[in-house]
């Protein structure tokens, strides 16, 4: 079973916005054994949009569209599918009635164009949006489905999960589609294919592989598509179970075990907490950090020391050690952990210090340049890097390394570093 | 003169990752002048390669591919073009020289896949890529032009702004395009429309306006596309300048103006520096703080108390506050952000406190409701709201919602509270 994933709006095609929604809708789907064949993103114009669907219905059974369903001028998907299904607008007084009490809870006046909101072409099906304005629509068309979502992430994402799977699932009989994601750090991703080639050249026809760098990460993609589900399952299982030894000294996890992850199961595992003190990551480690729930289960706190005199007044950084070696050193970036964790007064403690560009700051250090230490119970150590530029990448790079560095020294007395996982 | 962009790689047609990739060629071909049409995203598949090329070939007269590069077995994009194109590979001891060069850099093993990377099909012209080991690929068919790019986002960056845009602005005569963005701040998308209707009506044909809400944001987008550039940029302008007494009231910035770079702007103008003290924001709003470039003029830093106790015992807030109000109150909110100005010496400071959800924290407050306090040179004030869910929601809403209110706070002496931007 084959879908087409159709966004609608200018802001996609001159770079205003990034289209994440096709990604959430792409994961929903294929939890329901539907394949994605192909996303495609137009203008917020109709004959676009017709030939787009017509492209799509060639190929693909589902079509799913998002976007240009709001109240203003430039939004014209619905007043386009009515025209394209030859239909007529109905007016539904229920839609009308939930649109006024969304107005009315967020204070906002409602006026004469928001009434067109309750107008739904009459062959379409409603999808009833709780959490905005713009109703979802299905159009059957025999054996073809077209759907039609508001552009909003979390409007789209509450119909797609509470109204079109359950539907999708009614309507069509489909095949099994399985993933299986491993996760490895600090191997480039030639060395692992060399490292893995004769399992890969022996994994069965229906079995893909992909290699997804970023950041120091590589994942290892599986994807199985097979009538029977069984033997899917078993054959992307006893494909993994051959890989991970392959890979064992830089496997981290699986699918919903990144990094992160991993380091609250080992956190948790020890009843050990975590705090930060950041430099030029600015808060983002902490963000980083935070953003699973549970968080608060090992996170403590952070301390932002971004001008130099925090690091001294809040972190206790002498002042001599930063003049001698300077903001960006193993000696200050050790401070600031000690700080944190004496502080925060928790287990462990990260610090980052460094120049992520794309000027020079206080320091004098090579652009990229980037120390990270670590405070754990016994002592503290610290590492440089350098990760060139730009700006964001060398942020994103070393935060990932900081997480790893954390979950290395957790998990050094373990027979196998990541043998708590397995 | 119209583009397509081709994204490869089963990794977005399963939600595993986003493609950002193409928001930026689109931003970078409109700079000179060329219209993305539409843009594609299709699987590591030969056939959908090909056949995507070729429907790109009817509309549009230069298309991009981004991806399947690398030198796994995945990777196909290069294999699939030279078939494509009827071709066979060169191989180019230079780049080789180069793959071998960036593989010591890194401490990574060269092995024998890596030697692929330095084969092009003979009909190419290289895109040299200085930051990775996949060249870029330009292949002219008369009229039409067909460029692969290297997937890695600052790879393909580089060959977009160092190669590609100066061969593209040498082959083709364009017209011009030109976009102008109003950020407003505060008011609903459907209320900021029955306010302009009267001026949008009277649009010039050429120009088009668009609405893009966000988090309590709602951007107001001119696009133009005309022959004569002079003439396009004079009825945007003229388009903006009667605009904007329109939405005096909401009016925030430009392009670029995002609320952010206002605070910047405030902020510098007075002198003035900030700090956060984060609760249920973990350390995003400093992130957010420190995301543009010259962020050490104005920011502190932060302290980020994710731990009931890190409000007591860094923050000083007294616990007998915490207990009478709870940790979601507007009185913890205060004196939060009276504790951060007076640790970190900041002349204003934002707290946040709240339950974003999944689940309920500390406090007893309903899923989603937030409290923001800001401290000023004069004393501090805070406001409670509710976003509802999901938490991510609430996390972005929260952080823009405190930008906005310390920007109004610093502003509020001038005669209109945003004429310093006018």
């Amino acid at each position: 079973m084959q879908a087409t994933i159709i966004t609608i709006g200018d802001e996609i095609l001159i770079g205003q916005i990034v289209d994440s929604n096709s990604a959430f809708i792409a994961q929903e789907l294929n939890t329901i054994g539907i394949n994605v064949k192909q996303i495609f993103s137009i203008a917020d114009n109709a004959l676009a949009i017709k030939e787009s669907i017509t492209q799509a219905k060639k190929d693909t059974d589902i079509i799913i569209l998002t976007g240009g369903l709001g109240p203003t001028k430039d939004d014209i998907t619905k007043k386009t599918l009515c025209n394209y299904f030859n239909d007529t607008m109905l007016f539904y007084p229920e839609i009308e009635k939930h649109v006024k009490a969304i107005f009315k809870k967020y204070d906002l006046k409602y006026i004469a164009i928001n009434k067109h909101q309750a107008e739904v072409p009459s062959k379409a099906t409603v999808l009833f949006n709780e959490y905005g304005t713009a109703p979802g629509m299905w159009f059957d068309q025999e054996e073809k489905t077209i759907i039609s979502l508001p552009g909003v992430p979390f409007e789209m994402k509450h119909l797609i999960r509470e109204k079109v799977l359950a539907k999708l699932q009614e309507k069509y009989q489909r095949s099994h589609i399985a993933h299986q994601t491993i996760l490895t750090y600090g191997k480039g991703e030639s060395e692992l294919a060399q490292d893995i080639a004769g399992w890969e050249d022996a994994l069965p026809k229906f079995i893909k592989l992909a290699y997804l760098p970023s950041y120091g990460k590589v994942r290892l993609r599986l994807s199985g598509l097979h009538e029977n589900k069984e033997t899917l399952e078993k054959a992307i299982q006893t494909a993994t179970d051959e890989l991970i030894p392959l890979i064992e000294a830089n496997f981290i996890g699986f699918e919903d075990d990144s990094l992160i992850q991993q380091l609250k199961k080992s956190l948790n595992k020890n009843k050990a907490t975590v705090s930060t003190a950041e430099s030029f990551t600015g808060g983002k480690l902490a963000g980083e950090l935070t953003s699973i729930s549970g968080s608060s289960s090992y996170f403590v706190g952070s301390i932002v020391s971004y001008a130099t005199r925090i690091k001294e007044d809040v972190l206790q950084v002498p002042k001599d050690l930063i003049e001698k070696h300077s903001v960006v050193s193993k000696e200050v970036a050790e401070a600031m952990a000690l700080g944190a964790q004496k502080i925060m007064q928790s287990d462990y403690a990260i610090a980052t210090t460094g120049n992520a560009g794309p000027t020079k700051g206080d320091a004098d250090a090579e652009l990229g340049t980037v120390v990270i230490a670590i405070a754990h119970p016994n002592g503290v150590f610290s590492e440089i890097y350098n990760y060139g530029q730009p700006r964001d990448k060398v942020v994103k790079r070393a935060i990932n390394q900081a997480i790893y560095l954390l979950l290395k020294k957790i998990n050094k007395n373990e027979e196998n570093m990541f043998a708590s996982f397995k």
